[in-house]
């Protein structure tokens, strides 16, 4: 995809850097996606329940938000009442390698805990920490 | 360094994207880290010239910031007024792998120019784009 096929509208600018943090650029965004792509964390309720505890008016705004980007899709599961599950959109899976090098950093830098999600095990971290 | 050695205090959560996220979850931090990074911008009225007019107040903030976690050294380089640079740390510089990390999803994914910190050129960008 180039500069001349997309949309410029929205963006601040041509760089990549600050096109990607119009989107994801605050404190919670992305430790939802974390949830979703790591944790098996699909529902409003199994998202709430982060370590992080993220308030519920921030939640719901960044599900809209990531959803009207296209990076996640919500699937009815159930019809009375209308209940949805979460899931990431192969485009939401294409930010795996930017959690990976945020959580290197992270882990080196500031001491926090690391988790490989190949074999889904974490170190320098509460059993129950997560990435 | 190991989560035993380092303080707890002030990060929200065990996490590595979480602790990474309180320091620079944000839409502006990041691009000054970037200017300061790549395009030789070092001071104040140089890092307010960027393509995305960073409001005043803001960038004030986050180089305090940036100097309070120890990734921006302010150097005076003139005393009849004071005046000051501003200059990545070691521990600032280690930020260019999450940089470009967060840029070649913006670059693939969004549309965003790319910028190459080696050969310093660009693609798919304006002249005086920036990454």
């Amino acid at each position: 995809m180039t500069a001349e096929t997309t949309p410029q509208k929205g963006f601040r600018s041509r760089c990549s850097i600050a096109r990607t943090l119009d989107i994801l650029g605050d404190r919670w965004t992305l430790l939802i996606v974390r949830d979703l792509m790591w944790h098996g964390k699909h529902t409003f309720g199994a998202l709430q329940d982060s370590e992080e505890r993220v308030p519920t008016n921030i939640l719901a705004n960044r599900l809209k938000l990531l959803e009207a980007h296209g990076l996640l899709a919500r699937i009815p599961y159930q019809s009375r009442p209308v209940r949805h599950r979460y899931e990431l959109t192969e485009f939401g899976r294409s930010l795996e390698p930017v959690l990976l090098k945020l959580m290197e950093w992270g882990h080196e830098r500031l001491g926090g805990g690391a988790f490989d999600p190949v074999t889904r095990t974490s170190w320098n971290a509460d059993a129950d920490a997560t990435g």
